[in-house]
C-alpha cells in the first residue's frame, strides 16, 4: 500500500478511497460482469486531480479505469484487479454556454439531461439523449459515443462534439478540435477519442454543439401492432417515405409486459409490439398524420396521434423505463447490434427465431429509425453469469447482424462484453492498426486495459 | 528509370505516364505552388492498380502523392520531386446506391455533383457541395473533409461518410466503418482518414450517407448591403434567430465586382456586399420572409425573396463562380479560416483593416452560416509567388482567427500552404501525437510527404 500512500499524499484521503466496502460500489457498471478489486478509487474534482492520478499511475505502472456514473451496459467501466478507478462524476461544471455560438464547454461529470436543461433555458438543446440520460454523464456518453432516442435526426455524441480537453496516460494535457462548426487542421483526434472507451486518454472537458430546440413539443404517434414484424415494417415505411422523424422507437411484447407489470400501462392482450414516433419539424402535425397512416397501412389496429404534450412525454417516459423494467425480470445481457435500416424486419425475424430455438427470453427494444436493436437476453437472478444457451443465442444474433452488413455495437461500446466477437467485425489489418494507435497514446497500456479493442 | 520500368511492367504503359510534358499537367493543384517534378503519373482504374502502385512504392521507397481532380486550394496534391502522382480520377464507379438504406458506395474519382444527381433520381441528395462540386471528386472531398454551401445545415464530408475502403502505404487493404447509421466498434478510423489529405492511406471506395432531398427548390433570399459589416451582422442575426438556413453565403464588393466584370450581373455602385440565404424546410417560404426581414433590419436597402427556382439557381451559380472570377484578377492565395459564428462581424472588420494596412487586394467570400471565411489575397499574374506584403497580411488574418477561437482551415485542408502556421494552432503535444499516428499507418513516410501535419 506504499504505492497508494503517494497518491493519498498528493490528493488527500478525501479524494482517494481505499476501504474495500466503499471502493466496491465503484467497481461495476450496469452489467453482471464481476469486477477485479481496485486498489483505490479516486474522486477527481479538477483536471489537475486527473493529471496527478495519471502521472502517479504511469510512474507506478498501475492500470486506471476511468468512470462516469457507471450506467454502461458493456463493462467498459468494470474495474480491474490491482488498478485504480478514476471517478469523474464530481467534475460537474458547465464551464461555458454560448447561445450565440450554440456551443457549451462541459466537464465529464455533468449529467446528460442537466446539460440539455441548461441549453433549453436559451432555446437550445443538447441532442444526444441515451435512454439513461437522467443518470448518465457526458463523460460516459463520450466514451461510448452514445446515441439515444433523438439521434435518428440529430446524430450521435460524436456528431455533437467539436473539441476536447484530454489528459494522456502520462499526465500530459492535450486540446483537440475547436470551437468552430468546421475545421480540418490535422487529424481528427476529437473523433478518435469519442467512442474510445477510456483507452486513449481521460476527457476532462468537451466543447459540444447545441441545436436549436423545437418551439413546441414534437407531434407524437403511438401505434400498437399484433406482430413485431408489422411494427418493423411500419418503421421501415416511415423512413422510406422520407418522414424524417425526430424519434422512432419500437418495443416488443416482452418489454411492454415488463413495463406493464411494473407501472401498469394498460397493455392489451393482443398487443405484440408498439411503435412510438415523433416529428419536431415545422410541419410536425402533418408528418405525424402521415406516420400514423403508414402504421395503419402496415397493420396497426390502433394508432393515436397525441394532442397533449404531457401524454406524449409520459409515453416517452415509458420507453425510457424499458431497461429498468427488464432488470426486474432477471439479470440482463444487453446487445446493441445496428443493421442497415432496410434489414430491420429481417433482424426482428431472426431474433424471434433465435429466442425460440434456444428457449431464451429475449426482450427487444429498438431505435428503429437507426436500425439499432437492443435485444436483451434475460436470465435467472440467481445465476452469476449467463447460461450457455444465452451465450449461444447472443452469438447467433451477432453473426446475423454482421451477415447483413451490421455492426456489433451501435452506441453502447465494446467494453468487456463484446470483445470475443470483435475480430469477426474488424479483421486483422484493422486490429493491428488499432493496437498501433493505442500504443501512440498509451505505450505502457495503463488506460482501461482489456477493454474496447 | 529502371525503378519505373517495374511499375510499367506491372501496370502497362497506358496507366503509367512518364513523358514530362504530360506528367507536368498532373503535378499542380489550383494554387500557385511550384511542384516538384514527378517520376511518373499512375492513372489508376481499379483498387488493384492502387495496391500494385503502393507495394511498388514501398519496395522502392518512392513518395506517392494521391490526386483527385486537382481542384485543391492548399497544395495538398502538389507533386514532390522524384515521387509518383497516383491519379484516381478514372475510378468513377458508383458501386451501389441503396434508396432503402439511404447510402451509396462510390469510388474516389466520382465527380461530387454526379453523385448528387444520381441520388436525386431516387429523391435523395449527397449533401456536401463544395463550390467546385461540378469539377471536384469525392476522393478529394474526403481528403480535405470538404464543406460547401449546404453544410451549414447538413454538415461536412466527414458527417456524410460511414465507411471506407483504404489501401495502406504497404499495399494492404483495410475496411473501416460500416453501412449502418451508428456504430462504435473500435476506434473511429473512418473519421481519421477523412481530412487526412492522403497522408495515411489511399481511399479506393467510400460508403456515404444520402439525405432526403427537399421536394421543392429551397426558398431563396438575396440581400444587398452598403457595407460588409452590415451583411455580416445580418448573417449573425439569421443564425441567432434560429432560422436554420440550408445555405447562407456572403460576398464582398471585390468578389461581386470580379463576377460582374466577367459575367455582368448588373452590380450597383452602392452595393458593398451581398447575402444569399436559403431554407429547404417545410416552412421554407415563411423562413425566407423572416430572413429577409432580418436583412432589412440590419440595413439592407434591397432584399429580394425569389419566387422562381431558375432565378435562384442562377444566383447560386454566381456564388459558385466566385473563385474563377477572382482568378481573372490575378494569382490567388486563398485562406479558409473558420471562426465561432458570433465572431464573423469582428473577423470581417479585421480583414478589411489588414487589407488597408498592407495595401493588399483581398476579396472575401464566406460561408457565413458556419463562420467560414475565404479571404482571397490577389497578386499580380506576373509574380511566381505572393509578395511579402501578401504573406504578412495572410499571417495577420490567421493570427486574428486563432485569437478569437477559430481555426486555420475550415474545409480546404492544410496542404503545403498552411504548414508554416500549423504549430500556432496545434501545440507540441498534439503535433507529437499526430506524427505518432502517421507512423502507425505509414512508417516509411511515403504517402504525401510534407503535407498536412
Amino acid at each position: 500500500m506504499t504505492v497508494i500512500s503517494d497518491l493519498v499524499a498528493a490528493l488527500t484521503s478525501e479524494k482517494v478511497l481505499t476501504d474495500p466496502d466503499v471502493t466496491d460500489s465503484y467497481a461495476r457498471d450496469r452489467t453482471f460482469l464481476e469486477p477485479g478489486r481496485p486498489l483505490a478509487v479516486v474522486l477527481a474534482e479538477t483536471r489537475d486531480d486527473v493529471v496527478t492520478t495519471l502521472r502517479w499511475a504511469t510512474g507506478h505502472r498501475v492500470p486506471v479505469v476511468p468512470r462516469g456514473a457507471g450506467t454502461g451496459l458493456a463493462g467498459g467501466a468494470t474495474s480491474v484487479e490491482g488498478g485504480v478507478v478514476l471517478a469523474l462524476h464530481r467534475m460537474t461544471a458547465i464551464r461555458e454556454l454560448s447561445p450565440a455560438d450554440e456551443i457549451a464547454v462541459v466537464e465529464p461529470g455533468v449529467i446528460t439531461a442537466d446539460l440539455d436543461r441548461a441549453a433549453r433555458e436559451h432555446g437550445l438543446m443538447y441532442a444526444p439523449d441515451p435512454s439513461s440520460y437522467e443518470i448518465s454523464t457526458i463523460g460516459g456518453n463520450l466514451a461510448t459515443n452514445a446515441g439515444g432516442l433523438r439521434c435518428v435526426k440529430y446524430g450521435v455524441t460524436r456528431d455533437s462534439t467539436l473539441g476536447l480537453e484530454v489528459v494522456l496516460a502520462d499526465g500530459r494535457v492535450m486540446n483537440t478540435g475547436r470551437r468552430t462548426m468546421k475545421g480540418v487542421t490535422g487529424y481528427d483526434l476529437t473523433g478518435l477519442f469519442v467512442g474510445s472507451e477510456g483507452t486513449l486518454g481521460v476527457i476532462t472537458a468537451a466543447t459540444v454543439r447545441l441545436h436549436r430546440a423545437p418551439s413546441v413539443y414534437p407531434a407524437t404517434v403511438a401505434a400498437e401492432f399484433t406482430s413485431l414484424g408489422d411494427a418493423a415494417a411500419a418503421a421501415s415505411a416511415v423512413i422510406a417515405a422520407g418522414c424524417r422523424p425526430s424519434l422512432l422507437e419500437m418495443l416488443d411484447r416482452t418489454t411492454l409486459k415488463a413495463i406493464d407489470d411494473w407501472r401498469n400501462i394498460g397493455l392489451e392482450d393482443s398487443t405484440r409490439a408498439m411503435l412510438i414516433a415523433q416529428s419536431d419539424a415545422a410541419d410536425g402535425p402533418a408528418v405525424a398524420e402521415r406516420m400514423a397512416e403508414l402504421c395503419t397501412a402496415n397493420g396497426s389496429p390502433f394508432v393515436a396521434v397525441s394532442s397533449s404534450a404531457q401524454e406524449a412525454q409520459e409515453l416517452i417516459g415509458v420507453r425510457r423505463m424499458a431497461y429498468q423494467a427488464m432488470e426486474r425480470l432477471g439479470k440482463c445481457l444487453v446487445e446493441d447490434v445496428c443493421v442497415p435500416r432496410s434489414a430491420l424486419p429481417y433482424m426482428i425475424e431472426k431474433i424471434e427465431a433465435v429466442a425460440a430455438r434456444h428457449d431464451v427470453l429475449i426482450a427487444t427494444a429498438a431505435h428503429a429509425g437507426d436500425g439499432n436493436l437492443h435485444p436483451v437476453f434475460i436470465f435467472d437472478h440467481g445465476l452469476a453469469e449467463p447460461p450457455p444457451s444465452v451465450w449461444t443465442a447472443a452469438d447467433e444474433v451477432f453473426r446475423e447482424a454482421l451477415e447483413v452488413g451490421g455492426t456489433l455495437t451501435g452506441e453502447h461500446g465494446v467494453g468487456l462484453l463484446k470483445r470475443r466477437w470483435l475480430s469477426l467485425e474488424a479483421g486483422p489489418v484493422t486490429e493491428e492498426i488499432q493496437r498501433g494507435i493505442k500504443r501512440v497514446f498509451d505505450p505502457l497500456g495503463i488506460l482501461n486495459p482489456g477493454k474496447a479493442i
